[in-house]
């Protein structure tokens, strides 16, 4: 039966300390919320303005003025919400606490009395609610907002945003669902808010307004044009025909292809497996197992950035993955985590935790500048100065990370996926203790306190001190990467009996106080072929050493990568960088060798090949240097 | 000093008679031109509405009737009449001739009593002549109708055309010049028309006045929005900064780089050539070569295309040459040929004639389907069925030729460059008769009656009969193109002195009455390489064998192009081909590769080599057996 197989950990109750992580979540921390503070209060000359704060408070009845912003405005004060709830579970700060609580009063003033919330409509056009869910994203925001109230009442245990929402899903409910109006909504996050909501309070309504709001979908196909027919006025001048686009163009458990814009697919297919695993959905279940096959066979980079074409920021056809015109969103990564965490907790099979791992370490963070002060969304596998950025095709590959966007969905979601990390790392049933990432700290579960200490991604060494509280026999489940063919796994330094299950290695005993688990594996530098349909890909190579992809930049290889080729006999090894801009990653170096050409544009005489001394950095800390060239698949000779 | 060095060949005492280019000639007289007669008659169904003739009979007076079309519609008829005038010299038609004389009668009565002519402003907006060159084209209609005039004139030696476009050209220059109103087209042609016109009538007003648009243009970049905002009403919305795209960014004689809408640049560097011919203009003809060199040396494909980005149809960046996003417009490459012509005939350097024979055998006659009845626009050097032509960035990509456009340009260059043929083969001067092009038939020049015997591009044997007309020595200059490397030349099957020049064997000496030259060189299949700055064909080779670009498509190669690779050692060997839809062809046989890849999309497997048998075809006559792939370029292993 289809059912979440483990409890959620509770983030408050999870710590990482990781060589590798620790230093992401402090600058999300101490660099990224701060600023994202100040932006949303209109403090950062410069950038464009926000008044996200201030459209609260004018809804609010609180200062007079206009609605400005975008539609979706109140969704920027959401995620910032959201991402301070973990970061006050990351580093707890009562100032911090004490302005999200402000901002919620004014969020609880300006809800409505019959529980609406929605700034914009509020403001601007009251007469004009729930009539145009197609561009108006007045169930996007509440869904984000209810993210929030749970994170919040979660880490902070106040519950004031909690029953806001509450009130707000209230009043979806009063309007939608079966024998009142139909509506699903043109960008999806609802359905995911609505389960959070449903998870911390148990309230079936709102689990059942999730499925319905699924259930609705591309049940009839031409809803979007007949609403903005009955409705006759238009926001975005959104085309209601293309149902692709948002998932409209078929019921969710007939979609077998991954089409149309990325972050609103795998923001579906999460609340599809949520919704699947709290009802015993096996059509539904299978509808997201088929879905997530055709993105990891056929669909997804192999830095796992999804969504190849700019044109809807959407996915593609099958293999057609550009990676000079590649969109990647950062978001969709990040959705795509959270797809797998939901596929993860329903079937106990790595594969699943091999794709958060494969986002985490390159799709997610290849969206941060190594200094937490610039954000990419379009994460490109080949940029090359002087097209990258300008030319027609190319626009939205920018070469270079820019500062805060006005539509700003890429840096928050960055910060609530990083200061939510325990929450991945970590979960538990019955007779299990699941470690899931090799992301080092501490979780303080039912069973046990468990303390991971992990070299990764640098090394091959992660060990567990698990001190249990149980007199019971459990075990202690570690994912093993795919990649990982070959491993060593002791307890208290004797060799351990363990059993290898769909990618988890399970040891099962009476745990003591403070018994060691050590595990060691190599991590040698691997060469990865794409499939012969990917013609983006042909004749090329790409690096990757454990969970990390690496690329090449003109800065460490000269210019015109495209005449660099990689030798197959040749090794790359792991070198510690110098370079302060990469911030002491392993870098890897090993020979290659350049083609040089005659001078004419075109000649009858073959390239010439001279040896090259080659570098390769990982992915995710391309652009830290000025602008140069980059390629992840480079030609084998 | 600058000045053409040869005479024009009279096109009507000039034969094709060419194993390869006489079938060609049959598809435009025979197909080509009833069809496009029907096409501006309006008679063919299921065709879009050309109401080309129709236009000028309203215009006339002798129809009632509103204009139809677009802004350039008129241009449509000159371009028929144009070829008509070509295909009577290469095909006597009295019938096809009345109904041209018809036409021009009709032409003739829509002039207005100043000499004004263009249909569009005379029946719909009368009150707007000459208020938007930006945008409306009417310079543009006048200038092909110029060289229709001169054409039909000097095939027919019937100057009613000619004496209307004169009085048109009286018309414009009264508007137009020093001291006069300021004005430059937004789409180059009228340059081409009034030198054309001063070609013919001798009559100088007509060249100054091609040279007053070349000079003023870019002379005050900011112009075409002074004429925007001084009018107040726009036509198709164009943006008038956008100066690249009409090459009004900076004076002409200052341009060094190829920019913008590929066809209006090489329409504007014929103009530039010819007029710098005709007043010796050093500063001109310099400006040209710059041009020049810049095309052929970084902005070109191989098979002669030119304009690399659908935005604009235009020129990128120097080596950006992406092969499956290409424009590479017919008539881009048949503007090339044109430029090419000029500066063949100022400099007498072979180095032109050889890019007029690239852009013949590939670039121009890929555009026409083998049957002559569909044409491309887009000559790519890649197509992908399910990309091509359907995804955003590759629509403009059909991977199959589509009938007559409603925007109807190529096809009609198509007729009038392959019509006219014989001018591009012959030329003449004092000392030297020159045979620019290995294409059959004879030529009634001044000095001799010449006869061309030519088995290119198929085998490299070429011979001419020459009967003399003089009893003074002379020299017969034949192009050697300049991938031949060795060759030999006999006069009369005895061993003959030469002298080579510029890429010309001149022969020299008194000719008789039926001397016979003959010429043999080799054919080898060559590889050629990009200049490792091209991204696009990083790793790739392409195939060329005599004049003629090679391709590959997945019909004789089987699927997944992208997988297979050429095997350096391996040599590909011409073969004729059964393949009807190839029409008597020689192909490339050969033996490569084919790299299997494992199922996932991902995998640390390298790529398996198996045996592959492969065929490449000429790349002109690809697209003639239905939709499959296509690449020029291909992986090297």
């Amino acid at each position: 039966m289809v059912r979440k197989q483990v409890r959620m950990a509770n983030l408050k109750k999870t710590v990482i300390r990781d060589p590798f992580w620790s230093e992401k979540q402090r600058l999300i921390t101490d660099t990224v919320i701060p600023y994202q503070e100040k932006i949303l209060n209109d403090e950062i000359p410069g950038v464009e303005k926000s008044h996200a704060f201030a459209n609260f408070r004018i809804a609010a009845g609180l200062e007079e003025g206009e609605f400005y912003g975008m539609v979706f405005q109140d969704s920027d004060v959401a995620k910032w919400l959201e991402g301070v709830a973990y970061s006050l579970a990351v580093k707890p700060d009562a100032e911090l606490e004490a302005r999200a609580d402000a901002v919620i009063d004014v969020i609880a003033q300006a809800q409505q009395p019959d529980g609406y919330l929605n700034t914009y409509f509020t403001i601007k056009e009251p007469e004009h609610r729930y009539q145009n869910l197609h561009e108006c994203h007045e169930l996007y925001c509440a869904g984000h907002m209810m993210e929030a109230a749970a994170a919040y009442y979660e880490v902070t245990g106040k519950d004031k945003l909690l029953r806001v929402m509450e009130a707000m899903a209230d009043n979806i409910a009063a309007h939608f669902g079966p024998g009142k109006a139909f509506g699903i909504p043109g960008h999806q996050e609802i359905e995911i808010g609505l389960m959070r909501l449903y998870h911390v309070t148990g309230k079936e309504a709102y689990r059942d307004l999730a499925e319905y709001f699924l259930d609705s979908r591309g049940t009839d196909p031409e809803w979007f044009a007949k609403e903005k027919e009955k409705r006759g006025w238009t926001h975005f001048d959104l085309d209601p025909a293309d149902t692709k686009y948002n998932q409209s163009f078929a019921p969710v458990r007939e979609q077998t292809k991954a089409e149309g814009h990325a972050v609103r697919a795998v923001y579906m297919y999460t609340a599809m497996a949520d919704v699947a695993a709290a009802t015993g959905d096996e059509a539904m279940f299978h509808a997201c197992e088929t879905l997530w096959n055709n993105i990891v066979e056929k669909r997804m980079y192999v830095t796992g950035g999804i969504g190849s074409t700019v044109e809807g920021e959407a996915f593609s056809v099958d293999y057609d993955l550009p990676n000079d015109t590649v969109y990647a969103e950062t978001c969709a990564s990040i959705g795509f985590v959270f797809f797998n965490k939901q596929m993860l907790d329903i079937t106990l099979d790595g594969k699943y935790a091999d794709l958060m791992e494969l986002e985490l370490y390159n799709g997610v963070i290849s969206g941060m500048q190594l200094d937490g002060r610039r954000f990419f969304y379009v994460n490109p596998l080949e940029v090359n100065p002087g097209i990258s950025g300008e030319l027609f095709g190319f626009r939205h590959v920018l070469p270079q990370r820019p500062g805060w966007y006005a539509c700003a969905c890429c840096p928050p979601n960055v910060v609530r996926m990083l200061t939510s990390l325990g929450k991945y790392v970590w979960s538990e049933n019955e007779e299990t203790v699941f470690a899931n990432l090799f992301i080092g700290g501490e979780a303080d579960l039912d069973k046990a306190r468990v303390h991971m200490d992990s070299g990764y991604p640098w090394e091959g060494r992660v060990s567990y001190t698990v001190e249990s509280k149980t007199a019971e026999r459990f075990s202690l489940a570690i994912h093993i990467p795919a990649y990982i063919k070959e491993f060593t796994v002791t307890v208290n330094g004797g060799k351990a009996a363990y059993e290898m299950k769909k990618g988890f290695c399970y040891l099962t005993r009476s745990w003591g106080a403070g018994d060691r688990v050590e595990l060691s594996f190599e991590l040698p530098v691997r060469r990865v072929y794409a499939n012969s349909a990917v013609r983006a890909d042909a004749g090329c190579v790409a690096l990757k050493r454990g969970p990390l992809v690496y690329c090449f930049e003109g800065r460490d290889n000269g210019e015109e990568l495209q005449a660099l080729r990689l030798l197959p006999e040749s090794a790359f090894v792991p070198c510690r960088t110098e370079d302060a801009g990469l911030r002491g990653n392993l870098v890897l170096k090993g020979n290659g060798i350049r083609m040089v050409t005659s001078e004419g544009l075109y000649s009858e005489e073959p390239p010439k090949a001279e040896k090259a001394e080659l570098t390769a950095i990982p992915y995710y800390s391309w652009g830290n240097r000025g602008l140069n060239q980059m390629r992840v698949w480079m030609l084998e000779k």
